[in-house]
Formats: structure tokens, C-alpha cells, sequence
């Protein structure tokens, strides 16, 4: 028996367009001021910073619905209007995603190193003595994976450092401020064009199904066939060549990536949540793989490391590598189960 | 419904264990000595040494089906004389497999870093200009495949040289006359002890049935519930680490491997071929990738080799372990459908 087409959300002929639409901006502005006075209000204490660092996810959560609500219901709104927000909303979400990502990126690559190097659960030792003091029989290779890791973790937090002083400017500038005084105008009024005015089982409805429409395509131009396949090898495939086919390769599963993203908010709109949590995970431990593996690859062209670094560099690169083609497998695995939409 | 028992040969109580266990070892002595003279035969030309190889693998082939036909079914033999024609056999077959071995090895290497530096079809390139004239931006890793492959075939090369050099004194020696005219005399005649002249159904089968068995404990003994979890990174964990556990992980499925042929030729003796060759294949290549994986860390400790060298190694260490991986997923999966030994 073929999948069951999903329970469509039954909207009632009685409500109207703007009756879902802007309430839901509504939410998302008022949750996008609260974590903004959040982050200003949080110190510098440890438990300050962890603060901080959540309400900048939130931000950037709330910042990302605004903006996808704006993309898929553009008709309804003032167009020249929304266009402008979002782009100005994907620039805020941009320099605030950048710190999280460095300080993710080096995560995931020192828990990486760990297993590869056996230390167990504790830290990679990142200072080893150099010129190696006390070397056993084959610790070259552990010593290689211990200066890997010191080098990432330099590289990294420098990167992050650098991100960081990059969002504390942004939210401070005049810039930031005319973002925040238009989310706040759209917290209490939203500039729905005539069109919200219209029954919201015709014109949002539909709107949100396109978005589905294109997820569905997007999906459907995956290789799934080989990542259902697994250890297909295929995410490490030209992993030495001259110019990595990885961001080529990779680029489709990413813009699935977004497709998904605005396809679970449209859903939210219409309060018909999308059950695509699996699959969403999926992705983006394909893109942060794929992020950790290009940084390996790139710390490895840093000049004059030695060729244990460089050895250890390699084998994390292909480790990573392995992970986007397991997150592809797991991506199939997550959809195949997705009911397909009603024609 | 569980999977049916195996279909038993009914072996009739009139056949006797010399009548089936005396044949079998006639004719696999007869198919030595056949591919000892074809090897002697062979010339040096391309063809020849075809021959030549193709001889040493069928000479190895019979080599171990006697010896372990020797090991499965001792009890029914003059065990003196089969114990040392087995530890000679062993320690010939030995001698013969080890030049194959770093050919193969070689070559399986070399296709993992064409496919690694996208280079399709084609071999490697092996000999990049020193000092990199026309070099590209992000070529150095392309340019450390090549140097990685050129590594590792002159250390692959210099071995399976020397391996050839001494599988063609061990062909010369004494010792190498003492073999082949023992296996001459089990040409014509089988030094059978009186166990031997009981039924087959009750000496030969329990004996075969005893093989099966100690292959059933040995798999079932390994982590195949993790290795049904396609992608657990579970062998290139600790890969890194001052002594790799690598060996120690591997060591259950290599013994399996050796049980698995050891039942596999018991079968055939007894007339009644087991149906294992994906579960063999599957461990086979679980052998080979580990072996390459070993050599190519092995070579990534070279003295004063470049980094982008010991980087393109690292990758490759990992490629192959990854195949390692797969080797024991597709074995899992292989061996699911076997049916269970009748109680």
C-alpha cells in the first residue's frame, strides 16, 4: 500500500487570510524584541554568556521565521516593504550565526579528533610538548592528532573572535536599530497587502503548499538512490582533486536544507506543524560535516605544519566527509516515511 | 517465520568416509601438482607470467583445501603425518600468497586515490614535477596524492620484489620437494586411519557439522548488531591513538574469515557446497582494506615526507577503513538470510 497522502490542514471557509498570517508575525516580532532585550540585559558572568548565547539563537530563530513567512506569503504583503526587511534580516542573521558556527565547528572537530585518537570522553591534550619529550613506539600519529587539534582550535577561535567582535558591532550599529524598530512596527502592525483580505483556504493555503511543492522537487532531483545505498563512498569521491567536487555535490542537499526550513514555517503558519524534525536534523548535520570537513582540509594548507598534523588533518577530513554521506543516508531513511502531498 | 534450517545432505548409510574423504583428496592433489608444473612451465613473457599467477593462486587454492581438510577432519587421518604436511603447507602457501598480496594491495591503493583525486578512470599520475612548476591554487592536495602514490608504490613494489625473489627460492628448495612429494603420494594414496572406514553420516558429517558450528560461535560472537547500524565510525575509532585498535577489532573477523573457509571446503568434501560466497567476499575485502589501510598509515611515517603527502595518506588510511566498515555492514547483511544449523 502506497504512503497516505498527508491529513490536510482543513481551514475553515470563515477565516480569512490575515487572521493567521498576522498573528503569526506578530509572534515572531514580540519573541525577536524579548530575546533582544534578553541578550543586552545578560552580563558577563558564565551564566551571562550562556544567556546571551540563547537569546541569539532565538533572535536568529525568530529573525529566520519573519523572513521565510515574508518569502512564501509575499503577495500578501507590501511587497517593497518585505523585500527590504528580509534582506536586512538575512544580514543580522548572517553575523550573528557566524560565532555560533566557529565555536560549533571547532566542537564537532575536537570531538572528532577524540574518537579518533582514543582519549575517551575527556579533552584532546591540545599542547603536546614539542619535539616530543617522551614519544612511545607509534605515537607519532597521536602527536599528530593533538598539534591537529591545537592548530583548529587556534584557527577556529581566532575565526570566532572575529565573529564575535563582528555581531557586538552590528548590534550596535544604526543599521541594526532601523532592523529593530521595523520588527518592532510589525509586532503590533503588519503591512498585509489586499489580497490577506481574501479567505485563508484560498490564497494562504495554496502559498503554503507551494512551498511543499518546490521542497518535493528539490527532494526529488536528490541522488536518494545512491544515499539509500549505504557506504556508497560517494561523499568522499574526488576528496583529493584539485578543485573538491564536495561544495558541488553538497550544494543541492544544502538548498534542500533551506526548502525544508521554509516549508516547516509555512506549515506554522497555517498551525498544521510539518513532522520533518528528522530530516531537518539530518541536513544540518550534513552541512555542519561539511563545514568541519572543508576546515580540515584548509588547516591543512596552513605552511610548515609537520606531516604527522598533516596526517591526522587527512584522516579527520575523510571522517567528515563520511558524516555528510551518513547524514545523506539518514536524510533518505527520515523521508522516505514523509507522506507524499494530495494532488 | 524464521528462516528455514539448511537443507542436510542425506548422505545413504552405505557410503563409507574413505569413499568420499580419500576422492576429495586425491583430486585436490592432483589439481597441486597440475598447477605446479603449469608454473614451472610458464615462460617470462606477459603471458607466462599470467600463467605463472594464475598457477600460484590455483596451487594455493589446493594447498588450502588440503590443509584444511587435514585440520577439519583429523581424527580420521594418520595424525602425525597431517599435522606436518599442514605446517608445511601453511608455511608454502604462505610464501606463494605474499606477492600477490602487495600487488593487490598496490592496486587497490591506487584505485582508492584515483578516486579520491577525481581522476576517473585513468591511473595516477605518480610522478608530479618536484617542486611543482605548473602548480594551481589548491593543487597541493592533488600534488600529494600523486606523491602518495608514488610512495606507496615503491614501498609496495620493493616489497612484492622481494616477496617474488623468495617465493621463487622456496619453489627451489629442499624443503619446497619435501611438500610437493608428499602431496604426491596423497595423489595416489591417503594415509587413513580405521575411523575411516565407518559410515560417512556417522564420522565425516558430525565432523563437517563440528566446522559449522565453531563458524555459527565465532559469528555470533562478533558485534554485528553494531555493524548493522550502517555508519557507526566504529573502525576508524581509536585510528588516531598510539597503538591503533585497530588489529585488536579486526583480529574476530579475520578469524571468522578462516572458519568460514575452513566450513566452506568441509562442504565440499562431504558433497554439499555451502552457500557463503557474498559472507567470504564480503570478508575478504574486509581483509584487503585493512591491510591497505595499515600501509598506507605505515607510509605516512616515512621520514621527511611533505605534508600534502601525509595528508592525502591520512585521507586514504580513512577511505580504507571506512571500507572496512562496509566490508563487515555487507558481511552482516550477507550472512542474515544463512539459514540456522538444524539442532
Amino acid at each position: 500500500m502506497p504512503p497516505t497522502a498527508a491529513p490536510r490542514r482543513d481551514l475553515h471557509p470563515d477565516v480569512l487570510t490575515r487572521e493567521l498570517l498576522a498573528p503569526y508575525l506578530h509572534d515572531q516580532a514580540t519573541d525577536f524584541l524579548r530575546s533582544l532585550r534578553v541578550h543586552r540585559e545578560s552580563g558577563q558572568d558564565p551564566q551571562g554568556a550562556a544567556d546571551a548565547a540563547g537569546a541569539a539563537r532565538a533572535l536568529r530563530g525568530s529573525a529566520r521565521r519573519i523572513s521565510a513567512t515574508l518569502h512564501t506569503f509575499r503577495p500578501l504583503t507590501d511587497t517593497g516593504w518585505a523585500d527590504t526587511l528580509r534582506s536586512e534580516l538575512a544580514w543580522l542573521s548572517g553575523v550573528l550565526a557566524r560565532e555560533h558556527a566557529y565555536a560549533a565547528r571547532l566542537n564537532r572537530l575536537l570531538e572528532a579528533l577524540n574518537r579518533l585518537s582514543g582519549a575517551g570522553a575527556g579533552p584532546v591534550p591540545v599542547s603536546p610538548a614539542r619535539g616530543g619529550g617522551k614519544s612511545e613506539p607509534g605515537s607519532s600519529l597521536t602527536v599528530g592528532a593533538a598539534r591537529a587539534g591545537a592548530l583548529l582550535e587556534r584557527q577556529l577561535t581566532l575565526a570566532r573572535t572575529r565573529a564575535h567582535s563582528a555581531a557586538l558591532q552590528a548590534l550596535g550599529s544604526s543599521r541594526f536599530h532601523a532592523v529593530a524598530d521595523a520588527v518592532a512596527l510589525l509586532a503590533s502592525d503588519v503591512p498585509l497587502g489586499p489580497a490577506a483580505a481574501a479567505p485563508a483556504a484560498e490564497v494562504l493555503a495554496p502559498l503554503a503548499t507551494g512551498a511543499e511543492q518546490r521542497l518535493r522537487e528539490a527532494v526529488a532531483a536528490l541522488p536518494l538512490g545512491r544515499a539509500a545505498h549505504p557506504y556508497n563512498a560517494e561523499a568522499l569521491v574526488h576528496g583529493l582533486a584539485p578543485a573538491p567536487s564536495s561544495e558541488a555535490q553538497d550544494a543541492p542537499w544544502h538548498h534542500v536544507r533551506l526548502l525544508l526550513r521554509l516549508h516547516r514555517y509555512a506549515r506554522e503558519v497555517i498551525a498544521a506543524p510539518a513532522d520533518t524534525l528528522t530530516a531537518a536534523r539530518a541536513l544540518d548535520r550534513h552541512r555542519d560535516a561539511a563545514e568541519a570537513a572543508t576546515a580540515a582540509a584548509s588547516a591543512a594548507r596552513t605552511p610548515r605544519i609537520a606531516p604527522a598534523t598533516a596526517y591526522a588533518l587527512g584522516v579527520l577530513h575523510a571522517d567528515q566527509r563520511h558524516e555528510v554521506e551518513a547524514a545523506r543516508f539518514a536524510f533518505q531513511q527520515a523521508w522516505q516515511p514523509l507522506p507524499a502531498a494530495a494532488p
